[in-house]
């Protein structure tokens, strides 16, 4: 990785001030009942609220801008996406109005894709595999002159999904912890940059689905995962990308804890249903492993000092036709 | 109606005061999506996201305060409740650190059973009937020498359900209607008496449901339900009691718009799953008939220049395990 692309606090600032007109400043949500359960204080960044329903907006819309601001003539973007990243630089191409075309795995929900459409952008189907989406990101790039803006592994979306670090600690500035879902790992590192340079002390906990191997390869300093790379078997759509990106990687191996929270999917849906419960948010389940990561008895048993908690909701699109204790 | 029980923004303004440190000062949500829909600006006052799932949260608490501030050895409190206004004295009571029994039907959603007992109040199971309701509780605080704190019908619930009309009005100053659900009445007078007192233009819809019949009665100006009082069949338990109250209803002939919003049990599943897809809020079909009515011909109709609507999403205690349209 270049130096020139090292992501720096200054550039989750920038991205912040370049975003903010457009997207919504979450609300970080407590609970009664969820702190007496755990014996700490959990602080829910609800980003399932935030535009297009999940993060995504964040990394999108200021990959959007960026690229705008250095080159005012780009035709356009195309990506390939579960669905979230998807539906998400759709609507941030629609608000700075460039085309946008987005490459969806055949067994997306219809939701995902109705959403996508929804901001105007063009739905390419490609099967449900890592290397059939990017072969066919990189056909529709060539023949419609789109720059690929990925899911991840890009300077600027990783810096866009660091504001979500900056505004977490600026609405809860004595955080000890924060619990992070991750897939390639966009949003994990971008947290941990802004989070470690904002307060140097705080711990980056990952959460996972099962099968991702996070803590293996963390605990050897070397990228353990079986290539090619592969989606794990989840309910949680948004969290199947089993490697971390060759970005990312660096960065959670020098900021994120090794411990790693690994939730099943039972599990999850335990965390889905406190949220609609008692909570009365509707949160996906890479949301729910969140939320059953801060129940857990693993973080029960870590540090009594660590008072205060910092829980992502990622993100609220599960369809609900098809919840998954139905 | 004794001149001494008028509810006045003064009361309000003290109520406010009096529950401030112990509720939550509810989010309001805009959504871009409604909005283009709609041709107005929606802002969703979010009481499902209120201490106990529901507004009933704020006219408990203050009563109990109330009570507590009147005869400091007062023993505890009583009512009967579809649900919401019974977790919430439960809640209430327990708050303060009084005794709470609560009169639910038979037939109240198991979700809402736990809610109270966990609350810790003691659960008394009546039949489904005003009347069985009326009686049984009469016998409860008899018996054990408890205040009734009835639903709507008391001066300090009604204050205490108005400090969401003083909340929502400072929170988005440039309303020109707000749509209320109503059952007994005590929100919508509540919320009628602090947005009038402060912005007498304001206009106040309410929005039953089907058999409520309200706007017979407030364009006749008397009251034209039939006796004995009844619940209508809805899927919105929240909103089943038929007749305004006796405190409420003049409060509402004054303040409130003739013309009513009457929503089918299929519409308020269609507001539901507005909140739940592209809100990602839980609500309950009660809260459902409000999002409906803003979406409505009926709404569209009304004069263009009524621009910004205020939305109360009174609630989102749902059975999230029977969710209606499944």
């Amino acid at each position: 990785m270049a130096a020139a692309a090292r992501v720096t606090l200054a550039d989750v600032y920038r991205a912040h001030e370049r975003i903010m007109p457009y997207i919504h400043k979450t609300p970080v949500f407590t609970n009664a009942t969820f702190d007496k359960l755990i014996g700490r204080n959990a602080f829910f960044k609800a980003e399932n609220l935030q535009k297009t329903g999940s993060f995504k907006a964040r990394g999108a819309l200021n990959a959007v801008m960026s690229l705008r601001e250095r080159n005012a003539n780009a035709a356009g973007v195309v990506t390939h996406s579960t669905g979230n990243h998807g539906q998400a630089l759709a609507w941030a191409a629609q608000t700075v109005g460039l085309k946008c075309a987005v490459i969806v795995p055949r067994d997306t929900p219809q939701v995902k894709k109705d959403a996508i459409t929804s901001y105007g952008a063009e739905l390419v189907l490609c099967e449900p595999t890592p290397q059939s989406r990017q072969e066919t990101c990189q056909r529709v790039a060539e023949e419609q002159g789109l720059e690929f803006v990925p899911p991840f592994d890009h300077h600027d979306v990783i810096a866009g999904q660091g504001t979500i670090g900056m505004e977490l600690l600026k609405q809860a500035p004595d955080l000890d912890a924060i619990l992070v879902p991750v897939s390639g790992g966009g949003m994990a590192s971008g947290i941990a940059i802004a989070a470690k340079a904002m307060k140097p002390d705080i711990k980056i906990y990952l959460v996972e689905a099962e099968g991702k191997m996070c803590e293996k390869s963390l605990r050897a300093g070397e990228r353990l995962w079986p290539n090619p790379p592969q989606f794990v078997d989840t309910i949680a759509d948004a969290i199947r990308t089993q490697q971390l990106g060759n970005m990312t990687w660096p960065i959670l191996l020098k900021y994120a804890e090794k411990d790693v929270f690994t939730i099943s999917d039972a599990d999850m849906i335990k965390g889905m249903k406190f949220a609609f419960e008692r909570m009365k948010l509707v949160i996906e389940a890479a949301s729910g492993a969140a939320v059953v990561a801060a129940m857990s008895d693993k973080l029960a048993a870590m540090d009594k000092d660590m008072k205060n908690i910092g829980v992502i909701l990622c993100g609220g699109n599960v369809d609900i036709d098809k919840l998954p204790w139905y």
